[in-house]
Order: C-alpha cells, then sequence, then structure tokens
C-alpha cells in the first residue's frame, strides 16, 4: 500500500469540503437555489479578487479565460504588447496571432522576470497599444513577475494592463483594485483547491470600456452578455453547475483563513521547500521565485524525467517535468492550494530517497531538515 | 421534510456512481492513470456516438462544442444553410453571425419539425452551401427532426451535415455514421447523467476534411489540436478532470444498459408522460415530439409559470417553463438522462394536483392512470 500525493502545480488536491459538495444533487441553473448560491460565489470572487467590479465566470480551462480576455478588448488591426517568458506568457501570443492580431513582444529569458522599464519603453515606443498582456505566475519557469510596477506604468498610459493570474490566484498577493490591473485572469483547480473547469476574468472600469468597442468575434466568451447575466445571477450558458457547488465552498474557506494568513502560508511552504533544495546542493531555476512552485534545475547527469517518474512510481508523489525548451532540464515541485506543511516534509523526504534511488549523492536528511528549520522559525 | 426531484430538460439528476468518481482524489492530467482513463472514455465515446471516428472533448457546456464546429469548419465568406425552429436552432445561426457570417435560414413554425424537401430545395438553389446546420431535439419546443432524411440528401451534396444532439444524445437513436451525419454535438448534462461542463464533437472524414481548410480563427476550441492531443489519450488544455472521471462511470453504465435499452426506456418514459398530459385534457406542443421530454400547452387562463412554480413549491419537482416566445405559453416535462418509471408517475401525480391547486378541473388520478397503463403494456 502507497498513498498517493498530488504535488504537482494543478489541479491541486480538492478540499474536502468541496468534494462532498459536488456528491450533493445537482442544482437547477435557472432555479432559486442556484441563483442564491451564485450570488454568494459573486461575493467571494471579489473578496478573493480583491476588487469591486464583477467577476466574470465561465465554463472552461483557464486557457478559455485567456482567450476571452483577448477577443473582448481588441478589434481587428490593435497593437498589443505581450510579455514572453515562458510557456503562458507565449499563449497570450498565440492567442492574439490566432485572431489575426500581431502582437508586439517583449522576450526575457526564461526563469527571469520582466524588467518594468522594458515596458514603459515599448508603451513609449508605440502609444496605439493597447492592451499590455502579462503574467503572474509563470508556471512552466516558476517565476513571479512584478505586476504592481508593472500597473503602476501602465496605469499612467491608455492602455490596460491584463494579468493572467492563473497560477497564483489566492496564492500570491495580487490587489487587483489597489495596484490598478485591469483584467486578472483566474482558474479553479489551483489556488481555489478545487477541480479544474472553471475560469474567472475580473474586469475593472477601464477595460470594460475597451470592451464596448471591441470587435473581434465572440460567442461563448462574451463579457458583455456574461456581466448582464450575472447581474440576476444566472450564467448565459449552462455552467458546470457541481464546480460552482464546490466553489462555493473553497470560497467560504478562503474567506475563513483570511487572505493575509493565505499569502502567508503558500510564502512560508515555499520558503521552506527552497531552502531544503539548496540544503540538498540542487539549484534553483527561477529568480524571483512565485510562492506557488519551486522549479529545480536537474542535477548535471540526471535526466528531469527520471525525477519525476522516480518520485511517482518508487514514492507515490506527483510533481511536475519542465515543459517545452525546458523539458528534461527542470523538475518542479508544487506547494499551492490545498497544500499545508506535512505535504513540504514529504514532498522532500521523498526527493531525498529520489536522488539516492537515481545516484545522487546527497545526505539524507539534509533537505527535511532545512524544511523543518524554516517552518520552525515561521512558527 | 419534501424530497427534491430535478425533472427539468438538464441537467438531469446525476448517476450514483458518477457522484462517487467525483469524490475521488482528483487525478493528474499529465499523467499514467488519466491517460488509460482518458483511453477509454474514448471508447465510450465511439460507442454512445455510434462512430468510428474520434470524439472530441472539450470542457464548456454544449454551446462550445456548438461555437467549435462553425468556426472548425467555416471560413470567411462562405454559405451555410441554419434550420431555425427554436431558439437551439436560432443559436446556430447567432453564432454563424458573430463570427461575420450570413447564412440562409429555413424558418419552421415552433412546435414542428422541418420538412426535409425544404432543404433540398435550399440546397439545389444554392450549391455554394458547405454546412448545413440542424438540430436533432429542438429543447425549446420539444420537436425530434428528421435528422435521418436530412443527412439522405446533404450526403449527395458536397456539403456537410451539423447536428446538435446536446439534447438527444443517448436518448433518442442518432446512428452517426450509418446515417452519415457529419458532425454530432453532444453535452455531459443530458443523457449521459453527469454534471454540465463537457461538450463534445464527432468528426466524419468529409467534415475533417473542411476542418482542414477552415479559416475562422480559434484557439480553444480546436479541433486539430484537439485530436492530435487526444490521440495521445490527452486534452489540449487541462479538462474539467472530475467530469471526465464521472463520465466514466456514464459511459460503463450506457455500455451496461445497450443502446437499444436505452432508447426502449426513453421512448417508454415519454410515451406514458404524453398519454397522461392528454388523459388529463392538455395539449401536446409538439409534432412530432422527442423522447426527450414533453412540452405541454399551458391550459386556457393559467400561466405556464405558475405551474412551473407550485410544481416546485408545492410539491418538490422542478420543471421548466417555455423559452423566449414560449414564456408563459407552455410547460416542459423531463424524461431523460438519470430517469426511470417512478419519476413519471412522481411528476405527472404532481402535476394533478398542481393543476387542481390552480383551480384547473381534472380527475385526480387520471394522468397517473395513463401512466400506468403505459407502463404496464411496454412491460
Amino acid at each position: 500500500m502507497k498513498k498517493r500525493h498530488l504535488l504537482a502545480p494543478g489541479p491541486t488536491p480538492v478540499l474536502p469540503d468541496a468534494l462532498l459538495a459536488m456528491a450533493r444533487p445537482i442544482l437547477y441553473h435557472r432555479g432559486p437555489e442556484y441563483e442564491a448560491l451564485l450570488g454568494r460565489v459573486r461575493d467571494g470572487l471579489k473578496f478573493l479578487f480583491q476588487t469591486k467590479h464583477e467577476v466574470l465566470l465561465f465554463t472552461s480551462s483557464g486557457t478559455g479565460g485567456m482567450e476571452g480576455t483577448v477577443v473582448n478588448t481588441l478589434s481587428p488591426g490593435d497593437r498589443a504588447l505581450v510579455i514572453r517568458s515562458g510557456k503562458f506568457g507565449e499563449r497570450w501570443g498565440e492567442i492574439c496571432e490566432a485572431y489575426g492580431l500581431q502582437p508586439q513582444y517583449i522576450d526575457v529569458e526564461w526563469g527571469r522576470a520582466v524588467d518594468p522599464d522594458t515596458v514603459a519603453a515599448a508603451l513609449a515606443a508605440d502609444p496605439a497599444i493597447k492592451v499590455v498582456f502579462a503574467t503572474h505566475t509563470e508556471s512552466s519557469t516558476g517565476v513571479l513577475h512584478p505586476i504592481e510596477a508593472i500597473a503602476r506604468i501602465v496605469g499612467k498610459t491608455p492602455a490596460i494592463l491584463v494579468v493572467d493570474a492563473i497560477m497564483s490566484l489566492g496564492v500570491a498577493d495580487l490587489p487587483m483594485d489597489a495596484w490598478g490591473v485591469d483584467v486578472v485572469v483566474g482558474g479553479s483547480q489551483k489556488g481555489l483547491m478545487i477541480p479544474p473547469g472553471l475560469a474567472f476574468c475580473a474586469v475593472s472600469d477601464k477595460a470594460w470600456a475597451m470592451v464596448q468597442q471591441s470587435r473581434l468575434p465572440k460567442f461563448y466568451f462574451n463579457f458583455l452578455a456574461e456581466r448582464k447575466s450575472l447581474e440576476k445571477n444566472q450564467n448565459t450558458f449552462t455552467p458546470a453547475v457541481s464546480l460552482v457547488m464546490a466553489l462555493h465552498e473553497s470560497l467560504a474557506a478562503v474567506r475563513a483563513e483570511g487572505l493575509a494568513a493565505l499569502f502567508a502560508r503558500h510564502d512560508r511552504l515555499a520558503r521552506a521547500t527552497r531552502a531544503a533544495v539548496r540544503a540538498l546542493g540542487l539549484e534553483l531555476f527561477a529568480d524571483p521565485p512565485t510562492p506557488a512552485l519551486t522549479a529545480v534545475a536537474a542535477p548535471p547527469g540526471i535526466e528531469a524525467g527520471a525525477i519525476v517518474k522516480t518520485m511517482r512510481t518508487a514514492h507515490g508523489i506527483t510533481i511536475s517535468g519542465g515543459q517545452a525548451q525546458l523539458k528534461g532540464k527542470i523538475f518542479r515541485l508544487a506547494h499551492l492550494g490545498y497544500a499545508d506543511e506535512s505535504d513540504v516534509v514529504l514532498c522532500l523526504a521523498a526527493l531525498e530517497r529520489t536522488l539516492t534511488d537515481l545516484g545522487y549523492p546527497i545526505k539524507l536528511g539534509e533537505g527535511v531538515r532545512a524544511v523543518q528549520e524554516v517552518l520552525s522559525q515561521a512558527g
């Protein structure tokens, strides 16, 4: 018998109260019970996004929310700026190009954060840019981008700032209204601790003005239609009712823990993980790192895929390898969502065993000791 | 204490085995267990769609599958033919128009089926038509359209036939390959007895050839990308994993019951419901009716909304009213998905009580007696 632990960067393990909610008899999405539930969910999402604006809800993966944002803010021929520093930054560009737009790119070395000055320079050089597409946590590299500084720069221009926060919503602080971010895109299967299938788009007044003008084609991901439906506590199209029932529980858990405690928990787990990785003599890949996950360079002579596979088959732990150009070169330990100190302890214990299994020289116990030291100081 | 019964045309009650599957620890969508599960789901979907072709799977409502079909088969300026006989036929046209297409329409009186000869005439008059968009069960009116006859006509032309079978997949027979239907769109929350959140698109070779040429913009709903992913038992974007786990159970139940028994059960429940409605002196709205649901004209002097409300508040039964121009004029009793004889009995018993509550003269017991007679003959 071997217990299985899911420590990949999404989906994360599901909150038990959310699992139970999904097992209840399903609600009719055009009835009063669902409408009351959706009303509370709308409030909870505003709390989580730290915004007074409506948070739109779509049944799709996070990518659907990204596509929705592109097609609801832009028109044919519009100028856009995409910050590319990994697979998910690239996705903004791929979506724009799929709709015939030719965005300008700021390319950043994978594993590093964008320099906000380069955003200022790009906007100064092309004042026609209407939308800046950024990523909060770039999941493929584990980097946390400086959104607050970028928001300050974009806020001084007519452009809007759109942020993919799918990996860091409820994980790293992103006070949308206080920082002046215009669109924040989130997903259900990360910090929210429920299964994948819901995307969220919070939209500022400055962005809504652009939505009113947007002429790219759209139907399923229609922001204006969805806002109108939500005002009546309905969804435009049949929503993933069971996931909304789960979301209701998850948002209650978020509110009970409190945002400050939520962010502090993720920060603590991330610092413990990074300390352990260093204590084992391994190299951290991301600078600066996100609190959502820790990307680790595979040590010399070991393919990252072998680490991922041994973690899973010999020790019951599901982690992730690298994507695209990082395949084989890094592995990613996630510590977000329904994750606590015990998860970091067992993850690092398994990593020590895995490295030993693979013949890489480490001192057993050194990683876990570093975890313990950080957690003990934090307590 | 009053038990609640969901007899609206979707979502239908969820199969208990599917509820239990969703409560299991969630699977990582890039791991071997999910890939094995998805492999079995792909087989099960082909069985249900009665096709040898791949059935694509998207995390969205059924409408997402409809939009996906439009943007993956057509190009700017293409000619299309839309059969409109209710809210969901209209939706095909709305999606086409959202993408700048100007389809030709065949308008059919709501509550009646399209005459296949009008499709033949439209195709003869405009040989440039590339896609014919039809609806199997028009949920808003309760009509079942003659897809077999339409497929025979379209099959003789270069055009493809696309059918919205969201309401009738696993309810009314639609042998895709035998009839020569080119794209069949389905959803998870109807005959499949699981929560909403998954859309399915089965695609014929003739349709794939058109997909290869299609130049409408697309990203999230990309047929070629999803087919490529599915061939490796993966999804392009993070799928609604818990719903796919539920689908796995539902497809097993479908296979265990067998398609012939599945269609016979729905036919029996529909005939019993229609007999009871007539026995109560009420008028059936749809001709010919679908086995998925029974649309009933509200009797003179009674607003359909009052029937829906009294059924819910006084008798615990959730049914649906009319949509759009039929609001207030009809109510809809569903008998699809996880529904059996006892559901029809309790629905008609509650309808008798409701009509009596509202002062409409009926003889208590006459509806249920008609149900019993049909079920007893069928047995």
